[in-house]
């Protein structure tokens, strides 16, 4: 068990931005709303799934919307604490634990605001293992842990609670709902039993986070090379190191999507690169050769400070070094793959592990 | 006490015809399904709110959805069965009887399925007196009744339940889901105790319906006149007798919005009529003023055999005769025309009773 502190969540959330892989939402304000609740609420208790009877209710709480949305409407905990309450309320039971859905942007921080606020403790855990933008991709999804019951609600009093026909149902009324209230909502879904988390949980994703994170401000403090302090801290790979030349991006109300250009710099001098996002950043092409896609992570990192950005922040000048990060072995199985591979999102490639493209290369 | 059997449901189908002023679904879809549940699982019972304590739970169902679209998707009782269960599950409570949110079109005899099927007993009652077209247009509001926790269904297996902020954000997110669920769905809503139904309630309304259709059905055995009939039946008026010679409509998914106009006939002749309606007939104007308008109810009936005719069936050619029934006294209170009244619909006139223009003539 970890005690996390108001001041923990610095590192937990700069590490989130580095598994968020660009999306899940600007880690800034969850982490300023999750400061502010453990300031006024008390530190959160971070545990391993052991620390769970088997039947005991664990609660994912997410947030749901695009990040360029959420950078205007604000993250609030009242909405949180009603969709948890009303997810209690309609199962009939008491969530034992909370989770984070994601290890990535918002959402890693997110679930700290209504621990803190409710004395539950906080799994040590997330279902990806990463950031990805469509609710079924999760571990859960591969499990059979289905998102419904699900609930949502916004900052306005408006709680809807959901048993829908099958997942992508789910995802379409979630978009619906979502852009009805405003553009972005809080989720209390993908509820489990701690025997089901113990299947679909990438555990101890969070202090993973919160140990490259820290990795990254060690670096920073002792004026060494923020990025391979990260892609130590990480296992990753630094694959590209460039200028942004060029953004092009569309955002639908839940998607940002986008194709980043990036100039050579360094040793990569006249070499150009195209990473390509939907929220998250999702593949990472250079002169004609794929160098990385989903599952593996794929960080867009400040070339000077290590600074993780989203593809929101991702803008024409920027000097940036790209690392890899080999995803979860749960994320390369064939059925993981059909759920979030590279062709699930429109490119046409097959997987190949990052540590495989890079020993061809 | 008033027991209910499948050949009753034709009258009452024909004076829900009657008192759903044009709106409220096809009436002839409802009535298919009650007859056919009401033979396969037994008669119902249509009680006076006498027939409860006061502390017990009353719900309406009903269907929510443009007409023009429930005559394409056809209604189906698992669904109202799916949103009444899960409004039962959210209060954690059990009706004890049901009711018709409106005694008009299809509303007044859906209700009839789910008491069939389930065995409990069916309120003689509405919350109208009549049809409306939106959700907050009820006697409820008027008495603080709140529509939420709103249950909506579809026949896929969607099932949602809201806790909204406002009047206006449930109907607002009932439209929105309705649209999602393909422009109709069963609703569970407005449900109150047998003590706050007799504050809110239009009492006997179910049983008027069954006599006005009753009556129409007995003037044509009789070779009688049928619109004479129902006008005695309902205690309305015979404001104009016409034949249809355009009608301009628009459908916006939940609305039908138009006008229908009616060059006079017989003792009408030379004259012309617009009668206006969204869902609903709403007013009727004739050579520059104003013969009738909402709350009070426009019936339009065929001319020769009295059959009431929908804004959806109303097309060029046919021969009508337009028909004014004064609404109860509780819409004619202030409150009531501000939720109700002619300018609530934009249209630029006053509410007069029907009985003092009639007299003004």
């Amino acid at each position: 068990m970890n005690t996390i502190a108001e001041h923990d969540m610095e590192a937990i959330a700069a590490g989130s931005a580095i598994y968020g892989t660009g999306g899940g939402g600007d880690p800034y304000l969850g982490k300023l709303l999750a400061m502010r609740t453990i300031r006024e609420h008390g530190p959160v208790q971070l545990v391993d799934l052991d620390h769970f009877d088997d039947d005991d209710l664990i609660v994912p709480i997410a947030m749901v919307g695009s990040p360029s949305v959420i950078l205007e409407k604000l993250p609030q905990v009242e909405p949180m604490l009603a969709a948890l309450a009303a997810l209690e309320r309609h199962l009939g039971k008491r969530a034992k634990g909370l989770m984070s859905i994601e290890v990535g942007g918002i959402n890693s921080t997110i679930p700290f605001c209504v621990a803190s606020r409710l004395g539950l403790p906080l799994v040590d855990g997330d279902t990806m293992g990463r950031a990805f933008p469509e609710l079924p991709m999760t571990l859960c999804t591969l499990h059979g842990i289905l998102p419904w019951p699900l609930c949502i609600a916004d900052e306005k009093g408006n709680v809807f609670t959901a048993e829908v026909a099958d997942i992508h149902a789910a995802e379409q009324y979630v978009r619906t709902i979502t852009m009805e209230m405003g553009g972005a909502a809080c989720l209390a879904l993908y509820s489990m039993s701690a025997a089901q988390a113990r299947k679909a949980l990438v555990p101890r994703s969070i202090s993973a986070a919160r140990d490259a994170g820290q990795a990254l401000f060690d670096a920073r403090r002792q004026h060494a090379d923020p990025v391979g302090a990260v892609v130590r801290a990480t296992g990753g790979y630094l694959l590209f190191k460039g200028k942004v030349s060029d953004v092009s991006r569309t955002v639908d109300g839940r998607f940002s999507f986008g194709l980043a250009s990036v100039q050579g710099l360094d040793d990569c001098a006249g070499r150009q690169a195209g990473l390509r996002f939907q929220n998250e950043f999702l593949m990472l092409e250079s002169d004609g050769a794929v160098l990385c896609t989903t599952p593996d992570l794929i960080v867009l990192l400040d070339l000077e400070s290590g600074e993780p950005i989203t593809a929101e922040q991702t803008r024409f000048g920027l000097r940036v070094a790209i690392v890899a990060i080999p995803c979860v072995a749960a994320w390369r199985t064939q059925a993981a793959l059909a759920l979030v591979g590279p062709r699930k999102f429109g490119y046409a490639c097959d997987y190949v592990a990052v540590e495989q493209r890079v020993l061809e290369r």
